[in-house]
C-alpha cells in the first residue's frame, strides 16, 4: 500500500474499532487512580463501553470473569488496592496497564514491575514512563541501555521496543506523536492538541479507551492501542475548536468522542506505520 | 382529583420541597463512591443542600447525629468502607441507599442486604438492581418470584412492591419511567431525558438529591423521592436544550438544577399516580 | 506608600507569583481529600503547576522530598491516610494544611491539631473551621477566648492572629473578603463572587493554589497566600461574566486561570493590608 493507501486502511480500521465498541458496550472493569475516575468513565460511556470502577479484592472472583477487558492505573497506588490490580490482572481477561508515574518510589516502581509480569496486552505511559520501565525491566535492559534526559516520545521508542519484547506486551508512549510498538512493527499516531496536557488524568482516559477498543479486538492489541489514542486524539482536535482553556476542551472533548461520525473519522485519523 | 389537578398537586409538591431544600439547606452525610463524589456534591449544592462528603467510621459517632440525612451508596465498596456505612445507617437519621450493581458480586449482595436491614427511608436502583435484590431478600423472594432478562423499570414494578414491602423502604426504580413505591401506592416520574445515562454518576447523583429531600420531608418518603427524581429529570431536560453531547449536558443541568423556577417546576414535573 | 500605590503593588506582585508558577511548573504532592481531587489537579495545571497525588505511606520518602510543596487536606479523612499525611508533612518541604470541618469530629479536630504542630506554611480555612481550630489549639486559646457564632471572617479574625501566633503558620480566613494574616499584618484579599460556594472544594482548589504560590515564593508565606486567594477569586469573577450557573462557573473559572494576563492581573487584583 502506498501512504495514501495505508491512511485510509487506518482510518477505516479506527472507525471500525469504534463502531464496535458503540454497537456491543463492552464492559470494562478500571481498577484506576482517584483522580480519573470522572473523566476514565465518562470517556468510556461517551465511547460506548460499559465502565465498571470496582476495586475491591473481595469482588474480583464473581466479577472480573464477566468483563470483556480491565484496566489497572497505578496513579494513587496505595498498598491495600494492589492485591486487587494483581488479582484482576490475572483473572484471564485482556488487560491494559498505566504505569503512571513509575519512577515515583520504590514501592511504585515494583508494583510496576510485578504487574508487567502479568502480562498486560497493552502499556501505555508518556516517554519518561516507559524509559523508567525499560531501564529496570531485567530483560528489557539488557537489550536497551541509555536513558536520555530529554525523554519525548521519539526517544523512548528504543525503550518501548525493548519492553514490548521483555513482555510480550504492546506498549503506547505518549507524546506530540504517539508511538505503538509490539516490539517489530511501529504505529505513529498524530492527533491530539497540547492543551489536552493541561486537564488532569487525559493520559488516564486515553488507557481506558484502549482498554475499551482492546476488548473488542482482543487479538490485535497494536491496531487497538493506536486506534483508540488517535480517536480520543481526534476528539480533542475538534475539542479545540470550541475551547477556550483547559476546562473547556475536557468538556468539548468528551462531547466530540461521544458525536464522532465515520466521516470524520476516517478522514482525520492520522496513523501510519514507521519504517 | 382528575389528572390535572393530580398533576398540578405534584407539581406544587415539587416545587415547595426544592424550596424547603433551599431555605433550609439540609446537611447530607454522603458515603458514597469514588467516581461520584464531584457530581453527587454539585447536585447536592445545586439545589440548595450542604454535602459533607465523610466516610471514616471514627467520625460517625461525632457528626451523623447532627446531619439531616445520610446517603450511602455501594458503588466502589470496599470492606473497610462498609463498618462505616452501616454504622452511619444506623445512627437515628433518615437514609437512603443506593445499591449499585447489587449483583456484581457475592460479597456485594450481602452488604447490599445487610444494609437493607437498617431500615434505609427509601432505596433506589436501576431495574437489574431492584430485580436483584428482591431475588434475594428473602422475605421479599417469598413474594416475588420471577427475574425478566429485559429489566426495563416497569418489569422491575412487582419486584419493587415485594421489596417496599419486606423492607419498610420506599423502593424506586429508574428508567424512561420512573416508578417510586412503597408497596401499596405507585407513583411514576416521567421526567428526564436518554442522554443522561451517558454520564458516569447520574443516578448517584439524583439519589443524593432524593436524600436532600428525604431530610426536609422525612415523614412522607414516596412523595420525597418521586419529587426529587422529576426535578432532576427536569434539569436534564432543561440542561438538554443547550447540551452538543455528555459532558455539556452534565454542566448544563447542574446549572439549570440551580436556575430551577417556581413556574417551570410547577408546570413541567411529570408525576402521576399509577392505577 | 498610598492607597493606589499599594493596590498596584500587590498587583505587581501576583502576577510575578503567577509568571513564576508557570515558569517552574513546582511539583506539588497532594495528599487531599476524594471530593477535590479532579477540581484541585485542575486548578494546580491551569496555573502552571505540576500537580501530583500520591498518598501511599510508602512512597513519601522516595517522593515527598522531591517536591517544591505539599498539599494535605483533611476533607475525607481516615485512619489510614493520617500518618501519610503527618510523613508528608515532616519531610523538609513548605506544605499547607487545609482543615476542612475541623470541628466535625474529636478525631477530626486531634489529627488537625496533630498535623498542625507540623508547622505548616500556611493554613486556609473559613471562619468555623479557623473559629475551631484557634479554641482548641492550647497555645492559641490562651490569647483567644470567644467563638462567635456568626463566623464570617471578619469575626474568626482575632482567632487567626491568635492561631498564627502560636503555631508560626499564616493563617488565612476564607470569606467575601478573605483575611491573610501571619499574627502581626494582616491583608485582605477582596477578589471573588459569591456563586463559587456553590461548586464542591473550590475552597479546596485555592488551597491548592496557594501551595504552588508557596512552593515558588516559600520565604514570604503570607504574599503567596494573598496573591493566591486573589488570582483565583479574579478568575471566578472573569469566569461569572460567561456563567450560567455554578458548573459552568467551574469551567469558565479554570479557563480563566488558564489564561490570565499581566493587564488583567496587575489591573483587578484586590488586597489591601488591613490596619
Amino acid at each position: 500500500m502506498d501512504e495514501e493507501q495505508t491512511a485510509a486502511w487506518w482510518g477505516r480500521r479506527a472507525w471500525a474499532l469504534l463502531s464496535a465498541v458503540r454497537a456491543r458496550a463492552p464492559l470494562v472493569q478500571c481498577i484506576t487512580n482517584l483522580v480519573s475516575m470522572d473523566i476514565a468513565a465518562n470517556a468510556l460511556l461517551a465511547a460506548g463501553a460499559s465502565p465498571a470502577m470496582l476495586h475491591c479484592l473481595r469482588e474480583v472472583p464473581d466479577f472480573t470473569p464477566r468483563c470483556d477487558a480491565v484496566y489497572v492505573n497505578v496513579g494513587t497506588l496505595s498498598e491495600d488496592w494492589l492485591p486487587s490490580m494483581r488479582a484482576a490482572a490475572s483473572a484471564g481477561r485482556p488487560w491494559v496497564l498505566d504505569p503512571v508515574a513509575a519512577a515515583a518510589s520504590e514501592f511504585r516502581m515494583e508494583a510496576c514491575l510485578s504487574l508487567l509480569a502479568l502480562r498486560p496486552a497493552v502499556v501505555r505511559g508518556n516517554a519518561s514512563e516507559i524509559l523508567a520501565l525499560a531501564s529496570r525491566s531485567a530483560a528489557a535492559s539488557s537489550t536497551f541501555k541509555g536513558v536520555d534526559s530529554s525523554h519525548d516520545s521519539g526517544d523512548a521508542l528504543q525503550a518501548a521496543k525493548a519492553l514490548a519484547q521483555s513482555t510480550g506486551a504492546v506498549i503506547a508512549v505518549s507524546g506530540a506523536v504517539d508511538y505503538i510498538t509490539d516490539g517489530e512493527q511501529v504505529a505513529g499516531a498524530g492527533n491530539g492538541v497540547a492543551l489536552m496536557q493541561k486537564i488532569t488524568a487525559t493520559g488516564c482516559a486515553v488507557t481506558a479507551l484502549i482498554t475499551a477498543f482492546v476488548a473488542v479486538e482482543p487479538s490485535d492489541a497494536l491496531v487497538a492501542a493506536a486506534c483508540a489514542l488517535a480517536v480520543f486524539g481526534l476528539a480533542g482536535e475538534i475539542g479545540m475548536e470550541s475551547a477556550k482553556g483547559p476546562a473547556s476542551l475536557r468538556m468539548h472533548l468528551i462531547d466530540a468522542l461521544y458525536c464522532l461520525d465515520e466521516q470524520t473519522v476516517t478522514s482525520r485519523v492520522k496513523i501510519s506505520l514507521q519504517s
